[in-house]
């Protein structure tokens, strides 16, 4: 028996928190009646000092670890989460919370409006990555943690655990922001932007109100289209398809003709079956609209969160989320005086990398996990 | 005065070559009563041994210099091609071809099909870039030229100035392929894919029968903002829009918030004002299945192109058709011993670089044209 154990959680489930108080958004409008959906692996311990909140990307959910009864694939960081893993469920009390805005169990707005019924469709209020995490403050606070060991994700879930170190800087010992950025780039806002273009195209959207319809399923599979591009890279294409002809053809014209076509058709499909169109819309304006030091300075930000060390990580191939994006982060933190790690992982798997690279990523954080859990002690 | 004149070439206007003959297509089809939109500039010299083929790329036309009557814009590389410029018209005799399957003047999907009368629609057949050549040819031989001084363009008018090489190599003394490729990667094709994605999925296309009603105008638009972001690089974007917020602003939920989303939606909704939707699937489609050497090797086929001079050209900010997708051209042009010159240059413009560059580009490429021209004399 090595050190490390690759076994999983095995079944793990989503639980929901309730809170009926209002929640005070960044538009200056509120939400009231929040489900939170969620999940936890592991065990949080007498002092509860070994909690971590693990924050998910634009599509993901609550499920990180283990796999759902019946379900063949595990949660989208099993990876990196269980027993022997990086974020070890031996010795560490896991947290995975859903985003509202979202349609994975979290209030959002396929939510039936309180004042009305029905699906809010468009009356849903804009959200950000401030009220997101907001909403999670209360389920950390429901769960009697005072302090999180460490706030962790990749994309927007690396702005998430920004935003947790910038709202709540006493409740973080640690943060590890991955493949992530402060604040979108044009670049980064018109992708988003012609997601939701090609969303709202689609007849079937009408406005939002498609609850009672058919939604907009072709707009919304050419958004997750340009999405697939942007996470993957020029080098994990070429490897992973070429210029590989389909096996299955159709004598229609313009059916797919090469694999990474019917690849990106295939995904596009499937991502209609599980993801909310009005979702989409809003959780990407959160990500385009987010800007951590508010238009101010980073440096400015970081020092009102003395205590807080960071890992911060980005792959090489990342072009949706370059490295520079990352090393903004770093460079601040060296001007606030932080405690920060940096590594830049040689990966070609781009943007999914952070959902894909084990061994490195694996090794920095378990280490960057342990030392920040034993000098605790 | 200086000895670079930056005049214009004033009023220009565009003619059409109609060929009754049948030409074969890659496809095994036919194609007939092919009309081709041209324009020309400068005097063919009586050796007619000064005519420059100048060829343009995804959705541009024959007019690439000087001004059409009464319009404000002149053509796409009037920035190279004028009196002193370096397509120096004093000098060259320079035809700008269209290509078939567009829909600027030339036979395309949108053209009546002489068996019916009506558009073609999908009833077009498949072309490819070496189709498009083909067509050219004709257009060349038309104005009694044997030989053609050079061949040059940018993005697909690179892949057309490759494949005059590989189709007449002996009609051609120099080429010059600026921010090209011998073959799509499967990025490139996902790309292209999503924007026939795009239009497909939108209800007015109608299987490409909407000639008589209304076109499909959003998808296109969708098609040609995803073009745009990969047209421009994260610097240039950077540098024009930052995160600029727009001050148009609407009350409208998703309506554009920054600068980059309004630009993109003007361009968007400006472009389908210009372009057929059928030509884009088909246009594209020629792009993707372009492969130089047929799956072969690239060298074998610069081995049968002695005599040909190359200008190869790449700009380090171009992610779209990345510079070493130039360098394979270079490679298999010293393995084929043929004379060949490299210039990689350093603009932030990203793909777009070949249209706008001036300096540097105009200096490489005039003085490329200087050397082979006094050389045949």
């Amino acid at each position: 028996m090595g050190e490390k154990h690759i076994s999983s959680l095995g079944i793990t489930e989503t639980k929901y928190l309730y809170f009926k108080n209002e929640l005070g958004l960044e538009s200056g409008e509120q939400l009231s009646n929040i489900t939170l959906a969620y999940e936890t692996y592991g065990i949080l311990n007498a002092e509860k000092s070994n909690a971590i909140l693990v924050l998910h990307a634009l599509t993901g959910d609550a499920h990180a670890a283990g796999y759902h009864q019946n379900e063949d694939t595990p949660g989208w960081w099993d990876l990196m989460i269980g027993p022997g893993k990086a974020f070890d469920t031996d010795k560490y009390f896991v947290v995975c919370s859903n985003v509202i805005g979202g349609c994975k169990g979290s209030t959002g707005p396929s939510s039936a409006n309180p004042k009305t019924g029905s699906p809010y469709g468009l009356d849903f209020p804009i959200i950000g990555i401030k009220d997101m995490v907001n909403a999670q403050h209360h389920l950390i606070r429901g769960l009697g943690i005072k302090q999180l060991l460490c706030v962790a994700g990749g994309s927007m879930g690396g702005m998430q655990a920004l935003q947790w170190v910038a709202s709540y800087p006493e409740m973080v010992k640690s943060a590890i922001p991955i493949a992530t950025t402060v604040r979108h780039s044009p670049q980064q806002i018109a992708f988003n932007e012609v997601g939701r273009q090609a969303i709202m195209a689609d007849p079937n959207w009408s406005e939002g109100h498609y609850y009672s319809s058919s939604p907009p399923t072709r707009g919304l599979a050419v958004a997750r289209m340009i999405g697939h591009i942007t996470y993957m890279s020029d080098i994990s294409m070429a490897d992973k398809f070429g210029r590989n002809i389909r096996e299955e053809k159709s004598d229609k014209k313009f059916s797919p003709d090469f694999e990474v076509e019917g690849y990106l058709e295939y995904r596009g499909d499937n991502f209609v079956k599980r993801f909310d169109a009005n979702s989409y819309l809003y959780i990407t304006k959160a990500l385009d609209k987010f800007d951590l030091a508010q238009g101010g300075s980073l440096e400015k930000v970081f020092r009102q969160a003395p205590g807080v060390r960071f890992l911060v990580i980005a792959f090489k191939s990342d072009w949706l989320y370059p490295a520079y994006q990352s090393r903004e982060i770093v460079k601040a933190c060296k001007q606030a005086q932080l405690d920060v790690s940096y590594y830049e992982i040689n990966s070609t798997y781009g943007h999914d990398a952070f959902l894909l690279e084990g061994t490195e990523q694996e090794h920095f954080i378990g280490n960057f996990l342990k030392r920040t859990y034993n000098e605790q002690k």
